[in-house]
């Protein structure tokens, strides 16, 4: 219904999404937000609309690329896109539709008793990651006829791409997902999976037995198996122009699948605003995302992520002179450093435009923007939204 | 499911559409709403409970006849109302199922080049309408076996009816719905549309030729082909007697189309009201309509949607005290006069009755609805709320 309305204009977009930027009071009684400084956002909060988002659905803890599919208005319970085809796509592999992406990781496990204890490797340095993926890559070049493919991510995180016939992703996952557990075995789910497990059981031998003498990274998990997913880009969905500034690999390879284009930038906020504001007349939709407040809460640090609530701020005078015709602010999910995790708690949401109801005096928190005039709405309207705002929907109906 | 709880009752209802009620602040910061005179209103609303409406889907702006559907709690996706018939049945002309009508306007072109210069004809009296509508309609009172009827509507406004065997809505309309620009050619946009496009075509081509010398009314354009829908009465749906006071025919024929009672009254707001009062006995739903507010939002008028707005406060307290059961006062959609046109925004919605959890002090604006205790909700869902504050839906289940 919404493609029907469609029609093009001039209008430039900007949304920003916090991750993990909801929280939950701590024993002070006040959230992160509550806590922070917010006197440029409270002030743009004034001149907005406020509401709550759910990223899924009421009660729902969702993952980073469900809770961005649905921001950008691509239903997650209908599109499906497996984590590793979004790592492939952010070191920007080139994937064929056969192709099958593997997540990752290189991990330490207990030589005397197998069990991991480390998922991490200890966060080995990316170089360190590079020399391994190279001693790799010569000897797990093909396999029973599949070509295999390995490229380095950041830290201990690698890509495997399966390239040939009759890959299948029905097969399981060898992450324990918890240190002090063996790997679990990697087989096929399906009768017509048997190969692939064969294929991937086979690189595991191969590659583990090179690495087996390291102190750290001496062992791999596996996960996060999935095809090259198929969406409509957004440029064709919504008739946009859209860029991604993003500092991590997952959220440009999203973009990548979606058909933005991807921004250089050097990893800060500042360096991210800085390429937004460099590519203003190329672009119309921009796509800005800042990592480190979703880390913060799911390390539990609540007064640091408090503190990065600040910087946040403190960017707001610059990004509403750039004018933009529409700007949002919001999360992808919550991230409470009282949980330590993502949750399930709606996001808040702030939207900009000369054609809002404005709040008048409020709060840019969890609270203001529960009692904001936008009420609380699914993630997937988002999208309208911005859309209706930037006045590129028509009517419906006569 | 609604259907199989519904029961009969003696309750009256007043459904009041004020078209065009909620706004946008303007540069005073405040809406039309919140600038009205509102003693009478914000009395009402004390004793009743508020909220917001979407009339489609958040961010979709409607047009006049899916926003009513969607009020009247027949759902907009799923039946499509053309304009034409709607037009058609407010001029109460009897159609039959193979019928095609079609919205038309005289317009002004210019004879150098061909460009429509006034879409509305500088708003030619009614008068003029039918002295043009008598002379065009005996030479095309058929065409190619098709029988042609053509019917006067107010100022600029005429409907056409197409009646014969296998006639199509398939045809693109010759509006080109910006001043500036030639009317765009007739076709048929399927194969089983072509005769159609001939019939239509012809027609075009002899009324033309008989205006062409006119100051004004020198041309025509036709839109919104549509066969009568079939949609369930609301007094079946409903189980009601429903009766439609409204001004204007586009009103008067979706009520028709519904199958509502349209009533006598001389087109002023408190006509509109005594047509109410005197049928108080014959009917039990009544759907009363308002048409200034959205014209003056049309028109970017603010203070004088401002003083309308004043004119409805003044008519509550005859409202209230004619004995309804159940009032609901609301819009179909928002015309903010900042944007000059229908909007996105959700509609201010009050309702009162016996049985309503009552918000106390509050203000009959949009803010005041965004706090309101009915929250934020699709309109389709005004109806079933309508209904059980009538009492007239049985419980479900046991």
């Amino acid at each position: 219904m919404l493609k029907d309305l469609i029609k093009p204009n001039e209008s430039k977009i900007l949304l920003l999404v916090a991750d993990g930027l909801g929280g939950m009071p701590n024993e002070s009684g006040r959230t992160e937000m509550e806590a922070a400084p917010r006197a440029h956002l409270d002030e743009l909060a004034s001149k907005s609309s406020l509401g709550l988002t759910d990223p899924i659905a009421t009660g729902v803890t969702p993952g980073s690329v469900p809770a961005h599919l649905a921001l950008f208005g691509y239903d997650p319970h209908e599109f499906r896109v497996g984590r590793g085809a979004v790592e492939a796509r952010g070191l920007d592999i080139k994937l064929i539709r056969e192709d099958l992406c593997i997540r990752a990781n290189f991990c330490t496990v207990d030589r005397a008793t197998g069990v991991v204890t480390d998922r991490r490797a200890g966060r080995i340095p990316t170089a360190k990651n590079e020399e391994l993926v190279a001693r790799i890559r010569p000897a797990v070049a093909e396999i029973d006829g599949i070509e295999v493919l390995v490229h380095s991510g950041m830290e201990y995180r690698f890509v495997v791409v399966l390239r040939g016939k009759g890959l299948s992703t029905r097969i399981s996952e060898s992450d324990p997902e918890k240190e002090g557990f063996r790997p679990r075995p990697i087989t096929a789910l399906a009768w017509r999976a048997e190969k692939t497990s064969e294929v991937i059981n086979g690189f595991l031998k191969r590659a583990a037995d090179l690495i087996k003498d390291e102190e750290k990274a001496n062992y791999i998990l596996l996960r996060g198996y999935s095809k090259p997913p198929d969406l409509e880009p957004m440029n064709d969905r919504y008739w946009v122009k859209a860029a991604c500034v993003a500092a991590y690999p997952a959220y440009k390879g999203l973009a990548r699948i979606l058909g933005m284009a991807v921004l250089d930038n050097d990893g800060t906020w500042e360096g991210e605003l800085n390429a937004v504001e460099q590519n203003l007349d190329r672009y119309d939709f921009f796509f800005m995302h800042l990592k480190e407040l979703d880390k913060l809460g799911e390390d539990g640090k609540f007064a640091e992520k408090v503190e990065q609530l600040g910087r946040l701020d403190a960017l707001v005078p610059r990004i509403t002179r750039m004018g933009f015709d529409v700007i949002v602010i919001t999360g992808d999910h919550s991230t409470p450093a009282v949980l330590k995790a993502h949750s399930w708690h709606p996001n808040p949401f702030l939207l900009w435009s000369p054609w809002v109801r404005r709040e008048g005096k409020t709060e840019f928190t969890e609270r203001g923007c529960a009692r904001g005039q936008l009420g609380r709405m699914p993630a997937l309207e988002v999208m309208p939204l911005i859309l209706a705002n930037a006045r590129k929907l028509a009517k419906f109906g006569a």
